[in-house]
């Protein structure tokens, strides 16, 4: 049967299961990445799981979300990732060096393999033809120890391109395109794999952009195929063998058809308070912004910067206008200052950051109360930005460019018919600077992990008991992310490493009470949370599972779950359940108590079981999704537990 | 009477008093100078003034301190200071252009002006010819309303410069030499002035490195002549109209004789924690650091940047290292730029930041928990840094640059004999967008201020009352400094437009329960606090005064005051009083009660009283240094109420 480029990744790396869409497989991963924001959990748990050395064929450990130390706390995460590195094998990326998802296309991506990274945007490396996947940090932290990956069969959506962009539209308002039309949850269960004509004129960089909002859909994975432009790439960064080509067989076919002419897209911008919010650039032309943001993993090519630096050249931004630019690769920036493009920006009045992720996780530049802020980031999430309300729009770097001029949302097109010209680099730099390559066995055993005051152990957790009569803390409506269950942001991130304290913030912007009420129930025997669909978008991070466990939620009863934020659930021992009919979600109110009776056997029988209205002594259908193995992981009180009774199998 | 530069200085300023060393002296401010972290309660100050337009011939608000947005603070702070700059007439510098001291000097300074500022080094451009002055946040108010500035008459320090700098020695060093030379006490009442042959080879921006920590000996000011190369600098700033001569007369001399051989210079290092604990760079070297940090107002200038780039371009930093960047204005960052030296700084795997203070001030690059930081800042007071029990070293950027590549404090001239040329600067850039200029009176009048959320009035203050029963909250040592009273940093420095807010960080390092036990002294009368020798010193932030008045502090009683902090607490209404007999400090506990009986007439009538310590019934001898205006002032409760009361005079 011919495949796929999706299907052909999988098939290769295929451990257990069968390849029929929704069922789960297992996958063996040949790559991790890890960032500091979520790495020092991971790395934690590989202490906890006794690792020696990392089993993956290349595991990389970056430093790009807590770059502003205005305490000790980051300076000493960034010396236990680095010591921690060391010590298992990986990788190490310094501050400064840049956001995770580039570095990792320029030194270490490699096309047929599959990448398992505690980041949602870990999907960004699909332009290299690889099976680049976003995962809860202790998935990450198993990968390394050499477990396979288990997941559900995606469908595969294939995704035609045809004709060529037009002049001031880039491969963002490609991705804006599909949003518009999909919104976020049009791709969940899917791997978006893109094919046709149009991938001819787009650059290994346009779909790295392209890839890195698959996560904004809530796609698993976002495929390219491994072509003459990816060798191109691959011979620029000076890895020209780490290239093979992966293609569609003849003849292979997609679960789900699409289209899209490059040539009819046009500047396309996201309104606040969601990525799906998209409209034409020229439809809310005039609305003045206090601040243009240039760069992050959604924008982060020397290309998306060089246009914008070109569009300011010689020109002053807008008065009141602050326009922050936020490389993102230390060899990109120096690609950029060798141009003169840094001296742009910087001649146009622009504010120039450490390269890293900065104020796309809300570590610096918030935007002023009230205002507008327009982005090149992916996420607009309400808060993410840093300021409380904040109104953020997303764009390409054309229309921030441009905007940026003005001082109101501009569409770039009415600068005239041509956009600049960029030049191409002429001697592309190749910074092998940017890894701190794992050291040898021997040495790497003799070195001593740096654990700073603020790095504490992850607490013992219970089992799974068989009765639970658990109040709901929390009823939720929709789409609620995981930037509302535990916040990004300066205040927050410092105490990743750090449990007791990460869990004051769990969902402080849904109920400011919740962390004691939570606090409270852990007395009782734990509570629950009711929500609608989609519930747990957004960002990987695991401690949106971790922090309420801690907290005693032991069930989310929801309309339906993003895909990360469930597993996240499942590996630590959170029962994530749905409801059968959805209109059942009428009948719960916040302080009801759910009860659940013999409630171990029942999710061991079947998917389907019922529980009990505290109150109305009425029944509710509900439906676990979870595989026999997955169901014996949830009863252990989590991943640590099970892989710890297992005896510790990852040795 | 031939006069030295410093006496023709104030005698073409003098509005009233003598020029005696020791007596009162009012002076006419030609210039202010204001930055965010103290400027927004400066524009508090002028709107309960009543201003309408400043009066000086040139006022400008600079935004350098607080540049990292976290959340909407700052950026509301931003658009609030270039809101009441456009209102009051003031040039107006946005975040990302600079450090206010350096970018003064490029766009404003002016030789035999005088300048006064609301940042304790504002000295720094005493470099330019100018008497320029840190002070209070509202005797600059003041000053921008018209009023003239108190001070006492200083005593001029001669120090004659002979000799010539050597191989990898520079003008931070020779900071240096007269710190080692005479503590952070030795300038207290002086003003330094700089003569001799050995000027011939210090340019304008090395005099101002010079300048910019006589802060740190305490001095009042600085003062260089104002010569060919103070020309040449105004020539190549486009600025030549600016330029006058200011040289001491022939046969004038000084109060105070020094000279330093700039020959005989060596690479100095300060040691944690104070800028007075100089010792040669040989003798410690070999320790290890965490961090090299290169900027700040204390080495703001191209040479001193473009000199560690060489030093460590094609090379690279030592593993573990963070090199972080400051640049210090945008006008310099881009002649760096076109130079090639910020790609030596990335390349050789530094991490650049905005142009600003940084870190310096504790707004980010933290060192880690244990390690030790090596700055080329001006301050390394406990806990500055961000971290607490911090370990920083301070040093000019040849000895950064070079323990950079080590990873160990690093005599430069291990290096080899040569240091690298700095090639001079082919055209220099003149950025005019540096500043805004101020709008026209009627536009300016139409203005409306922009007052954030987190933006709060000042509380009204009550008169001292005649007699007092107060305890003393606090019994401290040496050498408390401003930010021991009142920390700086990313916690704090947010609130200082919210006096409740920013109240509950005072004396936190201290003593945690001084803000609950200030609370309560409050409905009670009031308390005190005891000292020892130099209360006060360091940075000028007024809310170091204000914080404890709000809090109940009435008296402040040691052994002696640093002048700035001094001139707060009368400024907010705090009887500022020094023991008689130092030995009675011995006394004095925590807790004790001090009894002021017809406080109102004894201060009046004289400047030593008898006070009663309520436990022992003892008395002992105290004595104010007040003039008979700031005894007015003080009992009044403080210069706003002083002000208002004389039906508001500066308008």
């Amino acid at each position: 049967m011919p495949l796929n480029c999706t299907q052909k990744l999988i098939k290769s790396h295929l451990v257990s299961g069968e390849m029929i869409p929704g069922s789960e497989i297992a996958l063996k991963i040949d790559q991790t990445l890890t960032q500091d924001a979520t790495g020092t959990m991971v790395m934690l748990e590989l202490e906890a799981l006794g690792l020696d050395i990392a089993k993956t064929e290349a595991s990389a450990q970056y430093v790009d979300h807590n770059l502003v130390q205005t305490d000790s706390k980051n300076a000493d995460d960034h010396l236990f990732l680095q010591s921690a590195s060391k010590r298992f094998g990986l990788y190490y990326s310094k501050p400064g060096n840049g956001v995770s998802h580039p570095v990792h296309m320029q030194r270490l991506a490699k096309p047929g393999k599959t990448l398992l990274g505690s980041d949602s945007h870990t999907c960004a490396n699909g332009s290299m033809g690889m099976l680049a996947m976003g995962a809860g940090g202790l998935d990450v932290a198993l990968a390394i120890a050499g477990e396979p990956f288990y997941l559900r069969m995606p469908e595969v959506w294939g995704i035609k391109l045809t004709g060529e962009l037009q002049e001031w539209v880039s491969a963002k308002d490609v991705i804006l395109e599909l949003l518009r039309r999909h919104d976020v949850t049009g791709g969940v269960g899917r791997v978006i794999e893109y094919y046709g004509p149009g991938l001819e004129h787009l650059s290994a960089m346009d779909r790295h952009v392209i890839a890195n909002m698959g996560a904004e859909l809530g796609a698993t994975s976002s495929v390219f195929p491994s072509d003459g432009e990816i060798k191109r790439y691959l011979i620029e960064q000076g890895r020209e063998d780490d290239w093979s080509e992966l293609k569609a067989d003849e003849g292979a076919t997609y679960d789900i058809h699409e289209e899209i002419n490059l040539s009819e897209v046009v500047p396309l911008i996201a309104k606040p308070t969601s990525p799906g919010n998209v409209v034409p650039v020229s439809e809310i032309a005039g609305t003045p912004i206090y601040q243009s943001y240039i760069g992050s993993s959604a924008n982060p090519g020397y290309h998306d910067f060089a246009i914008a630096a070109e569009i300011v050249k010689g020109k002053q931004v807008a008065d009141g206008v602050s326009l922050d630019i936020n490389p993102t690769s230390r060899q990109m920036l120096t690609d950029l200052l060798q141009e003169g493009h840094i001296a742009s920006f910087i001649q146009a009045g622009g504010r120039l950051h450490q390269a890293g992720c900065n104020g796309c996780i809300g570590m610096g530049q918030a935007p002023a109360t009230g205002r507008n802020s327009l982005r090149t980031t992916p996420r607009n999430f309400p808060g993410r930005s840093g300021t409380i309300e904040d109104s953020v729009f997303l764009s390409g770097t054309e229309t921030a460019a441009a905007s940026a001029l003005t001082g109101v949302i501009t569409d770039p097109r009415t600068l005239g018919p041509k956009a600049p010209r960029v030049k191409e680099v002429k001697n592309p730099t190749i910074d092998l600077n940017l890894l701190d390559a794992p050291l040898p066995v021997e040495e790497a055993r003799k070195v001593v992990i740096q654990k700073g005051p603020n790095i504490a152990s992850i607490p013992a957790m219970d089992e799974m008991p068989d009765n639970l009569q658990v109040p709901i803390l929390l009823k939720m409506g929709d789409n609620i992310s995981t930037d509302e269950i535990l916040a990004g942001g300066s205040r927050v991130l410092p105490y990743r490493s750090n449990l007791p304290e990460i869990s004051k913030f769990a969902f402080e912007n849904v109920d400011k009470t919740y962390y004691e009420r939570g606090m409270v129930s852990v007395e009782h025997g734990g509570h629950a949370i009711v929500a609608g669909i989609n519930y747990g978008q957004g960002s990987s991070r695991e401690h949106a599972a971790l922090a309420p466990r801690y907290l005693g939620l032991r069930v989310a009863l929801v309309k339906d779950f993003a895909r990360i934020h469930w597993q996240n659930l499942v590996n630590f021992g959170i029962l994530p359940i749905t409801f059968v009919d959805e209109k059942d979600y009428d009948k719960l109110h916040q302080g009801a108590i759910l009860e659940f009776s013999n409630l171990r056997s029942k999710i061991q029988e079947g998917n389907e079981f019922e529980i009990k209205i505290g109150e109305t002594k009425e029944f509710i259908k509900v439906r676990h999704a979870l595989t026999s193995r997955q169901v014996d992981v949830v009863l252990k009180g989590g991943m640590i537990n099970w892989v710890r009774d297992q005896q510790q199998p990852v040795k």
